[in-house]
């Protein structure tokens, strides 16, 4: 890969955005002559999310950039000097002036993929110093972008397909970049979008949002609009005094539900008239900043009424607090009864949005069977992954010079599996659901080369989106469970296990 | 504030990094000609995270880089208005234009700040239009700052004073800038320096590496270094072989500890020979590749008594797996009976460090009383924050127009408190420890205001992390506890007091 200019890259994963250790390897690697030798980092996790049995390969985008973009400048390499020691021979620095990533190839798991414990999600290969250096941005970039993909694959398999689910966790983030990364791969695990206006400028992420209560305490009712008219949707007749028909359609909306017609909040109605004026195809209301039932559903009534007269529909409504399931289900029982009673058809089927800390616990509530919730905001569950908020993968050496690498520590959880690995993965007979196969020894025959060369076009995110729902569809049921599923076998073949036991009996020497 | 070009914050931190809804409602607004109607947001938190009684105050820097740099391009225009009604009117954009943070005010908790609940940590004052913008990337930029620097608090208080805490969780984070920020704010509350590189070239963060497990398994021992020899501390007399010196070393320490001398593993001793070369003064070995006392240990002796008669000093060891606090106090030992049988007391107190996933309740274990480890490294678990991923910042209207607003939900926990507050920390008489006065409602005069102007010079990072260590100190006992702490009584004046029941009273209207 050649390296070129890309301020994006440059400014999200500059290269020294690195553990100084792996300058200070660097530095040994060259002392020993060893800079150029050819070697070989897999980069792989050894355990799925969340106890379930699979992950979704991501981040691969984000790494070819930074890969593209790799080169330290005047300012990197002096800044390193400052912090090695003073008598570090200046060659050294000369030599990192001139590293890039052009003789760095990448074999990864297609953006999108499933991903299962010890399989390779990238297998890094080039000079020992460079391929050393990448270890942390690699890991960095994977890692958070696999774990949050998956996260969204799990919530979109809660929610069933039909529920729209939006990703609105910024604020909730590891900063800016946290978030624009969770927007950009809760997209590519199964969300509709995002609330992150950047996500959407940057990534092509659908982005979507309407109103906080900050807009609706704004006002008091006591506000007068420079123009409170309205031109009709199909732009014939006479401008209307938005405000003032609604204010006719509480009162037939009040007296329909049994309200007094002072009860809604003159300020909320006014918010609601303001934003309709702005968006009269696209008004939604918010009803939770007084009370829903007597102040939010009656005052969103009247204003949704008074546009309809004009031929605009609303399009929704969003609860952002108390018992979310109930709340949309009596709302609709009033959408439905308002709709008969005013002959308005279209006002039934409102959407009706909700958020406030969703979990997949209530998800699993309001993706129920006779749930009237059509869209689900969630926040912080996606973006801070709460129950494993790392994926914990690792970058690690399997080959130097063609031999084979292996660390043999005390702790057998923490060896690794010598050699450059090629992953297959194994279809049944039938072409369907993705299962073990009973001998996984077989050769490249029938099975499916799981990586590809990074010199391929590269897909859109739109693509790896629906590659993966569509790889998750070929996932066995027994292992897309998310409580207890069966684990997905992922087996050795005889070559790489008589070459472990090889290793292991001359400890690695 | 005036705008100003800073390459970095608009990156990190781009105009459009909001939630959408922050542009429909600036829509709103200035479509009901509100959008220079004077208003004031409050930034602050519900409740103190990890179950404690504290939080620090964090971020602040981030956000005056950001609000100085806020200005729309034309390409953040064009992209509002792609994904905004197409018949909105042009004025509109036109509007945005011209929009920056000039006649934006912040008052805000000195960085490193004790923070308490409902008190504002920014006050955000300004046209209607241009604070609503701001509320999602100061959430953002607040929230995770605060949060990890409350985390990193927590981890020195168990730690104690003396133990050296370094960050090191950056391929754990949110992508790049996660574990920027992660590693910025772990310093500013109580760490001791990071691995992060770019920390230390953007921030000033000290940083901090040695070297990883790939280095050690990419060595045979069958390498030829171009030169293997080192010439003398002191600069005087001929250069040594190192390698071949440490081979000799490694006879006597194994005689010494009754291990066969082809045990250690000759690969790991090439590869710290390698890193002795290139840091005679630092060098530092990692012992658990292979067996720890039957190779780790040997093999660093050996290395360091070879520098050792250059008249270099070993800096110190890790340990990355197994017990870590047992295997501390064995290497402790053995370095003792070494220092004594060899006549180099420098050996005896050189630097034990120690990582692997150490979370709140090891670290703990790892500082009790007689514990040999010097040097903790911490990833996951203070970047991640597991016990409790985000600090649930809100950002409230307070008021318009100069009258104060309130969000009456149904919900209680989600109420506000209206109007432009001020917070004061009431000093016991002694100066000492902070605690409550029994008469909060006491006037500016014995309090400490806790707010300062924007236009202040901002403290250095270290200044700040030296703030919050301060603060700290003043913290009493029973708040600073970390498990089942006295809340930290935060008192309404009589004032506020009567106006929050005015307000309920007229329903806010």
């Amino acid at each position: 890969m050649a390296a070129e200019r890309d301020p994006e890259a440059l400014a999200a994963a500059r290269p020294l955005l690195t553990d100084l250790y792996q300058a200070t390897m660097a530095l040994g690697y060259w002392r020993a002559g060893r800079a150029r030798e050819q070697a070989e980092f897999e980069l792989f996790f050894r355990g799925c999310p969340f106890g379930g049995a699979f992950a979704l390969a991501a981040g691969l985008r984000d790494c070819v950039r930074f890969l593209r973009a790799f080169r330290l400048r005047d300012a990197d390499v002096q800044f390193l000097a400052s912090v090695l020691p003073p008598d570090t021979d200046p060659a050294f620095f000369e030599y990192l002036r001139a590293v890039d990533c052009s003789d760095v190839t990448v074999r990864a798991l297609p953006e999108g993929s499933l991903a299962f414990p010890g399989v390779p999600l990238l297998q890094v290969g080039g000079p020992l110093l460079v391929v050393q250096l990448l270890e942390t941005p690699l890991l960095c970039l994977v890692g958070y972008a696999s774990l949050i993909a998956t996260n969204a694959a799990r919530l979109r398999l809660i929610a069933g397909p039909e529920k729209r689910l939006w990703e609105m966790g910024l604020r909730r983030a590891q900063g800016p970049d946290g978030g624009l990364t969770a927007s950009t791969y809760s997209y590519l695990g199964g969300f509709d979008g995002s609330s992150n206006v950047l996500a959407g400028q940057l990534r092509g992420v659908p982005v979507a949002g309407t109103l906080a209560h900050s807009f609706i305490t704004s006002f008091l009712g006591t506000e007068v609009p420079p123009d409170p008219t309205l031109a009709p949707a199909a732009g014939q007749g006479p401008r209307v005094d938005l405000a003032a028909r609604a204010e006719a359609w509480l009162d037939r909306v009040c007296a329909h539900l049994g309200l007094g017609v002072r009860e809604p909040h003159r300020g909320e109605r006014a918010a609601f008239v303001a934003y309709a004026l702005a968006f009269p195809r696209a008004f939604q209301g918010l009803l939770d900043t007084y009370s829903v039932q007597r102040s939010g559903v009656p005052n969103f009534l009247a204003v949704a009424l008074a546009l309809g007269e004009l031929g605009y529909r609303a399009v929704g409504v969003r609860l952002d607090s108390g018992d979310l399931l109930q709340q949309a289900q009596e709302i609709r029982r009033v959408f439905r009864t308002v709709s008969a009673q005013f002959q308005t058809p279209w006002l039934e089927s409102i959407s009706i949005a909700v958020s406030n800390n969703i979990g997949e616990e209530e998800l699993a509530r309001l993706a129920q069977e006779d749930s009237e919730v059509n869209v689900i905001g969630i926040g912080t569950s996606v973006v801070t992954c709460p129950r494993q908020p790392s994926l914990g993968c690792v970058y690690k050496l399997v080959s130097v010079g063609g031999q084979p690498r292996m660390k043999l520590t005390e702790d057998p959880g923490k060896q690794t599996l010598p050699g450059s690995k090629a992953a297959f993965r194994l279809l049944r007979a039938d072409g369907g659901a993705l299962a073990p196969d009973p001998d996984p020894d077989c050769g490249p025959g029938p099975g499916l080369p799981s990586s590809l060369q990074l010199c391929e076009p590269f897909p859109s995110l739109a693509e790896s989106r629906a590659f993966a729902q569509l790889s998750l569809s070929h996932l066995s049921p027994e292992h897309k469970r998310l409580e207890q599923p069966a684990p997905y076998p992922v087996a050795l073949s005889d070559k790489l296990r008589a070459l472990v036991a090889s290793l292991l009996a001359r400890g690695s020497s």
